[in-house]
């Protein structure tokens, strides 16, 4: 079931430059195992922001709930979520 | 070079049925080319909406401009347009 | 797995009476209905407004889209869908 | 009486780690605590946001605001009220 | 229990002008016996606006719906209800 | 002459606690002086929130703003203000 | 007592262009007397927009809203009220 | 050439206070300075808050920037601009 | 003098399409009269979108207004002006 | 291809005044050489606004946000980007 979620970062002036840069890296190698995973489908960057569009493959809201709150830069995103249905003209399934 | 879009269609009561009809088969139509041709590389429901979120892939903004407003249902339609670039965590290319 | 639904109606006065009324019969029945199958699990109404607040239980994000596109009143209501999860703190299962 | 509350929980950095546990635990206890009396009669995660939408049953706004604002993480939150009426297609009273 | 509920005014150009002057001469009556019930306890006008600021004093969520729904002019409003609660530094109760 | 206002209060976490609380009560003793005075005509919290709805009667845009700016806990109020005018269907005077 | 007022004027295409013509002719002409007469203290048009500012002198809140209630475009004007009050900087009494 | 211009002031808690004292005054000079020489028009309080309504007759856009971000509180301040044409009913030129 | 100028066209179904299509080909020649003339600096297309951004050098903010109100699509036109001003990191001179 | 791009600067007190006119300068030299270059084709002042609205012309939306997040001042800036098209009345090409 996907889910299109938008993420904007903002990480405070207050947290230590090494933790920043240790949640980046944490964050960059959980995202690519779960794009190897097949869970997170798409991940685009916003143009000029510090945010994406990413699109989810999950079982449903509680398991995409897990996987964005595990997001080691969650405490610092602002997320917004919207759940997908098959279009009626896409030829492709979801 | 990839573009998310929001596209929301409001048909007025006042088009007679017949040319929404038309309009619509002409728009699942045209959908359906631009992505057999990868124009249109997804296409999503919103759900509970009239609405989906979709990624174009062209050449730039005049090509973006072209494609959408050739939209059968382009007349009725609220678009928003968010250009996307590579993330630097993605697996894959745009 | 459950949403919130919020549903505004805005009924245009060039719809005639006896349509207006017949949909609303129309869209009773089939609240009455899904309700007792459970899948609209919660229905109030908006103090002060023709809006409503439900809940849904769904298998998902297309069972949602065709539940509420089936909605007799669906062509004349403005719909946000909010995907609900599991609070930790809840003492019942969603 | 029923009121749809959303809260949105934003705790800031500068509230020491223990601190913050210690809130949480409160609120998880309290949370349980009106679950069970029924005045707290719904408890929902907004999916991939520190947020909940809940449904409190109480007597009167009185009641509501003296309930909300003893939460214990009460000074941390963003909360929207909206007052529920007996919606007439529901099958089940308020 | 008091609700602050703020009214705007949009009779369409299609309403015949009789029609408007005697839902608006019901208004007025359903208005004048309300505040004389001392449900409909303030009504203010906002100062440039086809618009009015109200409170009232109904026994909840519900009498306050079914009150609202009956305005003659309800069709015509946007309606946006804040439940009052006693304020602790009021020395008048609600 | 009457105005509506909403006063939302935002304490910040660096205001030491004993400075707080000797605002809030010097705030309280203000309120009720002018609620005495039939300055301050009405008071209500907001259910939920640490913010209220007020009517004012003073002389007018001037009277209003000292009265305001007066207020203890001014410098941590964000305010709006509506001003009120006689409603031809109200059967009390302003 | 000053207020700075903002008209927006939306003139609908179902207005027949003579009695619209007459409208603005009695508007211009009303703008203009309330300017001799030093009521309408000031009035300046929004480059690019069919709005304006102005700002209005008169003894309070009521005689504010029948002077604009009294404006020939007043139905087809959505109107904002800001209350002003003498700036301490100010060289001149308002 | 004038211009409506809305300034809000935020003195953040960090700055001292004598700092803040001494940026208040500084501001209050600057600004009679400007209105007797003619290019601050006018300068009026928003009712209840710490914000200001002011026309600005300056030679033109860098004018007026200039004269802006002389504004000893300039850096505090978050300022909207409105540029303002002659209106053709206005009996006094801009 | 400059300004950034976003116009937003929405022809309404009710304009015959005649009058419509000599509308469009008014404002074209319009536009690129004044393109050639220097006051309509730069004309850009939105992309997605039935608007422009433009940049007018004009003598000041009545120049602007004139130029603006003359659009053969100006009653259909939602427009917003931002003055600019003299960048100091720009190399060329607005 | 171009982009219109609007920058909004928010500079926070924290930063050591030595490190914001460091920045400051390099943001100066990185502009001034992008314009040069050619990629930067337009910057306009926003008036009243630590802002500006600027014109880009890349090769597309990866080009685009390699120069923006190159920026010295793009941590403390707020960014939006819109795709430009080349417009039918526009007498120049993008």
């Amino acid at each position: 079931m996907l889910y299109l979620v938008h993420m904007q970062v903002n990480i405070p002036d207050t947290l230590p430059k090494a933790e920043a840069d240790r949640l980046k890296a944490d964050e960059k190698a959980y995202a690519q195992k779960l794009q190897q995973a097949g869970t997170w489908r798409h991940l685009w960057r916003v143009a000029g922001q510090y945010a994406n569009y990413s699109v989810f493959d999950v079982a449903g809201n509680d398991a995409l709930h897990e996987t964005l709150t595990a997001l080691p830069l969650y405490p610092y995103m602002s997320i917004q979520v919207t759940p997908l249905a098959q279009h009626p003209s896409a030829i492709a399934a979801n």
